[in-house]
């Protein structure tokens, strides 16, 4: 009755998601970042524009034909679609610093954790190409993974214009560079050996000397003077150092690691490009990542706007929170239950107006059921308290409330009630 | 670039529809609602399922054939949907309040206020059939209304079952009934004239005497006894004097109107209907609607549940909330800029990463522009507050703040400056 790879939420499961999506947005908020959204479809020839996602993600797009005889595709991810609106406003005040929290739907073949209809979590700057405005990008997600309660996670980053770099100084030429840096990405997936191999039937002629450079991983002081040894434009690995630098200044760089064999997926980043990982969590893959796409905007207007940004995979942070418990533990929805006894009814829903008017959550039954049916059911729901108006209540004019953890119970007129459950 | 009837939002508009949103959903909490979703898209068949949404809305269905030969349609409402659930999952327990707030999809022709992508806003119970519940969901919905500052406004309610007993009484057959109640719901269109003549087309014997009830409006008292002479089956107009008599309980009888041409377009439909206008806003149509669709459920499982709810359309909201200014004046965002000049970038970002983790939304130049061009962007931005570090305020450990409505410079150290801020 539901399409493969969907699901409905309901209200238990949409609490942890909301739970997740609000602390991240208060983040992103507070990073002086800026919600907006999107349209849910775009033209398809929007999404599939030259090198866009990359051919693999076209194959991914739910597209349709309107009535009109357009081809339109849900999104896949947030970066075209903003890259599109970007070029489509090219009088935004810059830098302009947007948040996009939604859903985005890909055809993938559902696997655990995965599904065709997920959320993601974005966040980038545009029009800056300073190393800050990757870091404040990157901060921004770490400093939501940190709200979220976790501490032990890496990122790694690399930038794609030093790959290029070495691909260039491996003698490999510039048309095959984006297939070397996915032989190059598999280093976790294959290994040393698995690399090498492939490097060598590709005829990717890297020398031993720089094939230990790519394997290189971890502070980045070190790798990348011995990298600025080896390639002629030194500009990336110093732009790299800059980044470094500056992130001691955001206060994240416990977390960073220079990773030369990180390439990311996706066909449009050209600086920098960030991965994270929870530690312990590693067979959910990454949690987060993204990096530098100043040409993306270009493919979609006249100008050129450098851009930058990382994106959360929200349904991975749910999953890694569930199977870790790190959610809160939830009070019960809603925090009251109105019980009526007798002909009381019409006095009861004048109470529970009352309580839910002090925005205090109240329901009230709607089932006209006895007492016990109606303990049962706050039970079920893990409903904090129950309000008893029997008629013995409505003459002393109290009611009785009733703790529904503790079996407190106790007699109380309407002030001192709102005053309890406040 | 962008696809007819379908908008990007934002931020500055995107902060409207999140005050709206946002006060929707904490007064449908207050209320005891429980927030859920469900998937953008479902299997057509399910969409189009006899009687779901009526005949017309088929056509509006967004729909795709996924790559699995399947055809799935986006969403035109959440009423389907949430049935489709419900049935799916009988073991909720009853009655099950939830609430829903997100995008459904339409091919409809653009025009004001209309579009092809917009937000509704759901509230439904399911489980019960008592009158409590219809008041409980029409309760939520003209709290939300309150909420958002209107307080004048209009809830027009009628009962299909009474509109169904008029017709058995004029003697429309049972087959001509749904097509009967749609002539007289265009009384507020075409007038009593044109119903008039359009009954006399379609050959419905309705007597003087009964067109001049249906014609009826207003207080419900004597309008019921009324109808209830000309009746056989009294039932429906009991429940709607219980429904008036329970209204005053709730608190809500102010607004209410019984309106006996009242039908509501969906077929779904089966017992008392709601449609609420913004009095002053009545070219926008209604702002909110919906009733009671107690077979709708058993359509797609095996039992059949009671269900009641309302949907608020959000943008007829915005729209008549930007018309009367209604939204208040939001203040700039971010709250701060942090201004660095001369050698003072990596300080400046020390204290904007302080001040986030402050929860104070903070901005930090990032493309290292001069003092002018940097007020100019916090002006246009509209941020409320600048924080200047040079070298001077470096040496002395303080900053200068500036409140950028007043020109109000001051010389602050760290605590000081977050005391003020928060």
């Amino acid at each position: 009755m539901i399409p493969r790879g969907v699901r409905d939420f309901p209200p238990e499961e949409m609490r942890k998601r909301n739970f997740v999506l609000d602390k991240i947005a208060q983040i992103y908020r507070s990073y002086g970042y800026r919600e907006m959204e999107t349209p849910a479809f775009e033209f398809l020839d929007v999404l599939t524009a030259k090198k866009a996602g990359g051919e693999s993600i076209n194959k991914e797009i739910f597209k349709f034909e309107d009535l009109g005889g357009r081809w339109m595709g849900l999104r896949f991810d947030f970066t075209v679609p903003i890259a599109r609106f970007v070029a489509q406003n090219p009088n935004l005040p810059k830098p302009f610093k947007r948040f996009q929290i939604g859903r985005v739907w890909r055809y993938e073949e559902p696997q655990a954790g995965r599904f065709r209809e997920f959320w993601q979590a974005d966040v980038d700057v545009f029009g800056s190409t300073n190393v800050e405005s990757d870091l404040d990008t990157l901060s921004a997600v770490i400093a939501a993974l940190k709200e979220l309660g976790f501490n032990d996670f890496v990122v790694k980053i690399n930038s794609r214009k030093l790959l290029e770099e070495i691909a260039a100084t491996a003698g490999v030429k510039r048309e095959f560079a984006a297939d070397f840096f996915r032989v190059i990405d598999k280093l976790e997936k294959i290994g040393e050996k698995g690399v090498k191999q492939e490097l060598k039937e590709k005829k990717f002629p890297v020398s031993e000397n720089l094939f230990k450079l790519i394997l290189q991983e971890g502070a980045p002081e070190k790798i990348l003077s011995q990298i600025k040894k080896e390639i002629k434009d030194k500009k990336p690995a110093e732009e790299l150092e800059d980044f470094f630098k500056l992130a001691k200044s955001f206060g994240i760089s416990e977390y960073l690691k220079l990773s030369l064999s990180l390439a990311r997926g996706l066909d449009y980043y050209t600086g920098i490009v960030f991965e994270i990982k929870i530690k312990g969590a590693e067979k959910y893959g990454s949690v987060a990542g993204g990096g530098r796409y100043d040409n993306l905007i270009a493919l979609y207007g006249k100008e050129s706007v450098p851009a930058v940004g990382l994106s959360i995979g929200v349904e991975r942070i749910l999953e890694i929170m569930d199977e870790k418990k790190m959610f809160p533990n939830f009070e019960g929805e809603p925090k009251v239950l109105v019980v009526p006894i007798g002909q009381t009814l019409e006095k009861a829903i004048e109470l529970t107006q009352k309580l839910r008017s002090e925005k205090i959550s109240t329901e009230i039954d709607l089932m006209r059921r006895n007492v016990g049916k109606l303990m049962n059911y706050a039970n079920t729901l893990q409903i904090p308290y129950v309000v008893v108006i029997g008629e013995n209540e409505l003459k002393e004019k109290k009611v009785t409330l009733r703790d529904m953890k503790t079996g407190k119970q106790e007699l109380l007129n309407e002030k001192d009630l709102i005053k309890r459950l406040k």
